[in-house]
Order: C-alpha cells, then structure tokens, then sequence
C-alpha cells in the first residue's frame, strides 16, 4: 500500500513570515503540486480571509487530481468558511497538550474533546471528508489522544493526525507513540512534523515505519519557524531507505522546489538535500577520483532520479585526475607537463582562499599554455547615469580585436545595472546571438561598500556558461561577468 | 558521562564545493570553535597542500583546550604529514563497504585489513591518538566493521568510527548497528552523517541513543552535497529532547554560526533550525496569540538559550491581538477604532501578497490616524554617474522639512551605491548622528531587470531600525530604504 502525501505547502508553507501569495499565484502553486502527484492539498485556511476564499475556490473550481482540504479550528464558523468554498475536506484541529489547553484555550480537557465531537460531526453533517488533528501532541498525555481520536471516530472523522507542533518529537519517541496510538484507535493516521530540532524529516518516516499511512510535508521544508518535513526528503527517503512508495513522481522534485521558491521568494539553500544545488555537487578529489570510477562510490542516488543533476567544482581539495575529468568535458587537451603545472597553479590559489571558477580556470590553462585561449571581446569604456528622476542609461565601447574594431552603443534600462548590460548586448548583437538567461546578485559582508557576488549564465546555441564575479561595484561584476561569459563563448 | 563533539567544519566542512580558506582564516575559526567547547577539533588533511599544513600549525601553536586532529588515509606519507604539524590525534578513514574497496581502491578485504592495521601501529608508533574510521560504514558487512575495528583496537586504536558517508543511515537502522557494533568491540565510538536525505542530525542522536559516545558535526550542518550533521541541533537536540550533556555552550552557537557563515561566505538558511532567523519568528495570528499568553505553546526552547532571539512578523495570518501586541512594542497608541482599521488594511494588503514590514505598519498608522507620522526628510533629486574609468559619483538633494530647507550634498564611493548613500548620509549628517549598521542585497527572480530586495540597519544612539525596499533599480531601492529608514529614526 501507498503512503498517502498532504502538501500543506499553501498552508503551513504560507505561514512562512514573511511570505504572502495572491489568489492567482496559490492557485498556480497548486497546479504544479497536483501535477507531482500528492494526494491531498492543503490549500489555505478558509477563515482568514476574502482573499484566502478567494484562492481556495479557484482552486477547487480547477478540478485537480488531488483531494481539497481547508485548515479549520473546531468552530462552526471555520467550518461553514470551507464549506461556502466547497473544499472536499477539513483538516480540523483540536489542542491537545495540557500548554495549550490550559493557557491559550483556558478550558478543561472535558469541554475540548466536546467541541471537537460537535465540531466533526457539523462537518460530517455537511458531507465534508474529516482529518481529525491533534495540535501539539507529542506534548499531550497518550491517554487523551486516544480519547480524543476514539470520540472522534463515534462522531464520524475519517481519519485522524498526531501534530509535533513544535517539533520535539524523535525518532524513538515516534516510533512508541504511534505504534501505541494506532494500535488502540482504528483510524488512519497522519503525522505531521516541525523541524525546530531538524529532524522533521526522520521523525515522519519514522512515524510511518510505525503505523502511520500519510504524511504532512511541505516543498523545500518551508513554514513557520524552521518548517515542516520537506516532501522531496520525505518521498525520496521512504522510496529509497524504507522502500516505501508514494504516488509522488520524484523525477519532479527539482523542478516543483524550484518553481514553489520562486513563487513565493524563498531561495533553496544550497546544501538542501535532494533539491539543492549542491546535493549532488563533488568537489574533494577523492571523492571525484571515486565518482569518475563509480558514480555510487559518492551518490547514494542518481541525480536524475529527482529531477537533479552532477556538478564537479574544482578547489584545492582537488586531485589531478578530477582536473584532468573536468578538463575532458570542456575539450581542453593538455599534456602531462602543462597538467602539472595548472594543477600546482590551483593549489596555491586554493590556499589564498579562491574558488575556482571556470573562468579562472580557463584564465590558468591560457597562462600555462602561453596562448590558446583569447579574450576576443574587450571591454574599453564604460559610463553609466542614473538618479530618481532619470532614466537610467549606459555607453560601452567594447575593443573586438577578431576584426581589429570598436563596438560602440548606448541604451537604457529599468536601473543602472539593466542599462549598462543592455549596452553590452546591444554592441554584441553583431557578432554573435548571446543570450542572457540568468542573472543574481547577493552581498557578501554588510556595508554599502562591501563585495557583491554576481552570477550570470548566458547562452549560445545549445552552449551554456555560467560565471561568477565580485567587486564593491555591482555594475562593474556585473559587466565583467557577462564580458568574461561571452569571451568564452566565443572560443 | 557527556557525549565527545568533534568539529569537522574545517574539514569536511571546508570540503563543500565552492568553499577555501586561507590558513589566517582557519585558525581564527578554530579558535571560534574552541571557545564554544568542542572536544576535537579536525583540523584540516595535512596531506592536500603546504598551506593546509601551514594552518593546521597555526592552529596547533596556539594551543586550544580541544584536542587537534588531522584526517589521514592508511598511507605513511599522509601519517608524517600529520606528523610534520605536530597535531594530537589523526582521523583515519578506512574504506569499509564492498563499493568502496571494490571500485576505489580495487584491493581484497584482507589487503585492508592488512593496510589499516599497518598504518595504526605506524601512528601509535610515532605518539600519535588514533581514531579508526569505517567509510561508508552503513554500506559495509557488519562483520567487516567488528573485522577491522577489532584489529585495529589490537594494533593500538584509542576510537573508531562509523561514517554513514553517502547518507543512507535511517534511525532505525543506526539504532540497529550501533548496538550491535558496541556489543562487539571495545572501544569508544563516534559516529559520522551526512545529509543527503536529510536525516542527518537524527541519526547521530539515535546513534548516540544506541552506544556512540561521539558526534561527528559542522557548524550549520555545512560539508559536501548536502553537508553533514548539523552542530547546533546535533547538541541541543541531545540536551532537550534525549536529556544528554555535551561541553558545548549553548548559548554561543548563534555567534559561532554567524562567524562561520562569514568566513565560508555560506549563508545560513532563513528556516534553519535553531539558528536561522526565521527558528524563532512567528507571523500567524494564532500561533502569536499563543505566545503572548505562554511562549512555550508554540516554542519547543527559549531563544535566548541558543543566542538567537524572537521576532514578531505581521502579514496575512496575523491576529488583532498581535497587531496591537506589535504596536505596543512600537509604543503606538491606537483606538479601538484605529486598530480595527489598520487589521482590515494589513488583511488587504496580505491578499495583494505582499510582505508587511516595520515601515509599512508605520505607514497604514499614519493613513488610518490621518496625521502623527511624518516625513520629515524627502528625497527630491539624486542623481549617480559611474563607469570603469571613473570614480563613481552621486549628488542628492534632500528636503528637510522639519525646517523647510534643502540639503544638498556630493560624495563618491567604491560603486555607485557606496557613492549614493554616502551623499545621502552627508547630508542628513547635520540634521542627526545616523549610522549605516547593516547592508545587503539579493535579487528576487532571475534577469538584470528583475527586482533586488535591499535590507538595511540604522541605527540612532540605542534606536535600531530595520528596512526592505524592493525595486528593479538598486541605487532606488537602496536610497529609498536608507531615506525610510532615517524617517523613522527621526520620529
């Protein structure tokens, strides 16, 4: 039997501080969820606002695979807010721990599990699909839990939830608690984890092992505080470590992850398991001196299984055979001498403290090589204005010494740096069809004077370059950036 | 009896692809680590480079109360590397599963056997502290650990360790082995995770749970692909949830994280928990309401236990109650009728999707109240030149209107934003003593036309305030947000 997976990354993954979506973009969110083939969709909390029915009704009204659910509180009014949006079912939640009872309730454990009662079967009344949840209860006496998911079963709830609020569950705690619970409820039950201990994921997975038979994840692991269980870790874990399957396709992990941060500005850090830009990065030489022989030696996966992809970065823990591999892939033919010297050339920069880049690699081979590689393109003058109540403009004259002449141009843009690029394209334009396809920015340091890093990633062809550059002045990495990328190009 | 930490982060840690260090740099982040009471501290491989070597040195000489490892392969030139530095102890890693020593190093079991015991006695020999390490332990026969483990203890070995070093460990099965392997050797054992599936930090704890008596970590969980188990939750996690003590100092792990992030330019996640700036932020109305009644309904730990430290957020799920509980931190006044006004403008504006921040609260404040807040400085004219030939330059014009008269200045700076916002702070610096305490910048989308968010700290006397301005303009942005920002200083 399947695990069945509830994305309450429109809920849960909302309450992110900071983060707030328009109707139009949860329903894209949404879309993009039900195509990776999760089961249920926590699309929002009724109650919260015009703008949350609002989402929640364009949701339903675009008829996806997934089931439909609305967060509610166990009040008649939450429940009547996710009907009048015709959701399938309501993921009602109920406070179980004596904490949250006692001081943010301020009633006794009796008059809860009443409310609760009422609560499902006003629901089950109006032909609502009930998930009934326990919030905080891996804070909550065992015998409450059962109490109250046994009452809830009488009153008609469909399956039940063990909530870790705030995320102090572990794996062996899971594993008792809901090999206890579901021996003595016969419901369903779904987990739901928080990661403020950073074991959201393995206490899921546990809680599965255990008992359980759906889980509660997010895209990417956002939420409140340190989030919830990341789907693309929870999926992939059971798949390949529990040998569970899920309905979800895995080979579109990378791309939802990708899309779901866009959307909602919340960048993938770079080490997130699975989805980040570095999961399957390799850059010890050991470690590629491994991987070239057997890509398993270092991969627990292939990257491709979720939609990923291999990067090998050289640096200074980098042996000859891992420069000699990346070397290969760029067409680079060197001899046995000339491997040497650019191989002693990195271990020093990598002990200054450098990252190697292509570029800079390319700048080492030139060097070692005593030609080869040319700057074709060169960048000879460069003047940019701007203010509040200008528009911003650029001049370059590039020196493009194939031909021996100057490329010279001016353009505008939305601010200095999109004018002095634009400059840049516009003088290229001529001698070959480069495309800009990405373009990101982030300070290093704190201070208007500090370094900003640059990437760009532009395109010929089928031929893509990525280049990164710092400097105190964002036009000037930027411009370089993208001059470095078109010189390579051009080779 | 306390758990032993070692502290991989200048080792593995300075392995994540991208990543160098100067040998300066690591010794002023060994001497971080040392201060927050790890008990090792790996130090680097001795055997990758002269500068490697030369920071390890270093960072002996300054003699730290943790013990100084070094991460060694079976070899004797990698041991007298290890040597030359004069370090405590030498990790040394053994491949340990058929993978491994099939594909990699292309031996029989019994020529590793041969070659790990050789290369213990070679170090015990020579004075050194041994720890035998297993790699990718958690893909080995079990009896070909308790084989090698054995031997080496028989050779000399003081520790051994199983690394689960593609992260494929579960805690079910690190539970299982870890058992089983300290039931059959004697001697004390540590226990190395990587991330790939996320489960990192759980499967240290539930290794230790099962016998382990030290943790393998980095500071922010940073290492290859997807890094390894994380410090910070790795020690708070064994404090809160499994009651175990380690020597480290809870409450310096937001400083260390902070110290490491800088010097390895990696950012640490918003949502990473317990040092994230988002582990202890809180937006939805329910949750804050909670807090003000008892902070630990929806806090599993206090922030300042860990250094960190609470922060309120206002958006769409936020409540009545903590929008007035923000406006009295504020020390904002507001009616009844004033506060039922601003929730109803915050609840549109969460619709429209947008981000509510200090300056804009203070804005619907002054709509709603219809007067009290004011601008007292406005930006009239700004204009910035720059290129690769000049020195950036900008002019600003201010109206002050508290006094109705302009202020006009000209600076210059590394960039044009240096350039823009020192006019700005020229001019103002007459009217009030407003220092520029923190700056950054990311884009938000990809292209140079895309927006870039600006985030920055002044700071008036004890008053700090915080502001984000978007725009697709940087040098906008970034003056917009200075100019918010002095208007609120002013107030």
């Amino acid at each position: 039997m399947k695990v069945k997976i509830l994305d309450t990354t429109l809920r849960d993954g909302e309450q992110t501080p900071g983060v707030s979506l328009t109707p139009y973009e949860k329903l894209e969110i949404a879309k993009k969820i039900d195509e990776l083939g999760v089961d249920i969709i926590e699309a929002g909390s009724a109650i919260t606002s015009k703008g949350e029915r609002e989402a929640i009704k364009m949701i339903v009204k675009e008829n996806l695979n997934a089931e439909i659910c609305s967060f509610v509180r166990a009040l008649k009014v939450d429940i009547d807010a996710a009907l009048e949006c015709e959701v399938d079912s309501v993921h009602l939640v109920v406070p179980s721990s004596p904490i949250h009872i006692k001081y943010k309730l301020k009633k006794s454990e009796d008059e809860v599990l009443k409310t609760a009662t009422d609560a499902v079967e006003y629901a089950k009344d109006h032909g609502l699909i009930v998930e009934l949840s326990a919030e905080d209860a891996t804070r909550a006496k065992e015998e409450f839990l059962i109490e109250l998911f046994n009452r809830g079963k009488e009153a008609g709830a469909d399956r039940c939830c063990i909530c870790d609020t705030v995320g102090v569950l572990t794996p062996q705690k899971a594993e008792r608690l809901f090999k206890n619970i579901s021996e003595k409820v016969d419901l369903p039950i779904a987990v739901h984890c928080h990661n403020d201990f950073g074991m959201a994921t393995a206490n899921t997975c546990s809680a599965i092992f255990a008992g359980a038979v759906e889980a509660h994840v997010t895209v990417n692991g956002i939420g409140e505080r340190a989030g919830n269980a990341a789907l693309e870790e929870v999926v992939t874990a059971l798949k390949f470590l529990y040998n569970i399957d899920t309905n979800v396709k895995l080979e579109k992990l990378y791309e939802v992850s990708r899309f779901v941060a866009k959307m909602m500005k919340l960048p993938v850090p770079f080490n997130k398991a699975i989805v980040g830009d570095n999961a399957f990065a390799h850059e010890a030489g050991i470690h590629v001196d491994g991987l070239i022989k057997n890509t398993e030696t270092y991969e627990p996966i292939k990257p491709e299984m979720v939609g990923n992809r291999r990067r090998i970065i050289l640096g200074k823990h980098s042996g000859r055979k891992a420069l000699k591999y990346k070397l290969d892939l760029m067409n680079i033919e060197v001899s046995e001498e000339e491997l040497n010297k650019i191989y002693e050339k990195i271990k020093e920069l990598g002990d200054l403290g450098k990252y190697i880049s292509d570029t800079d690699l390319l700048a080492i081979v030139r060097e070692v090589k005593g030609s080869g590689i040319e700057e074709k393109i060169k960048l000879d003058e460069l003047t940019v204005v701007s203010g509040n109540k200008i528009t911003p403009i650029a001049s370059v004259r590039l020196h493009y010494r194939g031909e021996n002449r100057h490329l010279i141009e001016t353009a505008y843009g939305v601010g200095p740096v999109d004018a002095a690029i634009n400059a840049v394209r516009k003088a290229i334009s001529g001698v070959a069809d480069i495309k800009l396809e990405e373009y990101s920015v982030k300070s290093i340091g704190s201070g208007t004077d500090a370094i900003v890093e640059v990437k760009v990633k532009l395109r010929r062809g089928s031929e893509v370059v990525e280049v990164v550059k710092s400097d105190a002045d964002i036009i000037k990495a930027s411009v370089n950036a993208v001059m470095e990328g078109i010189n390579l190009l051009l080779l």
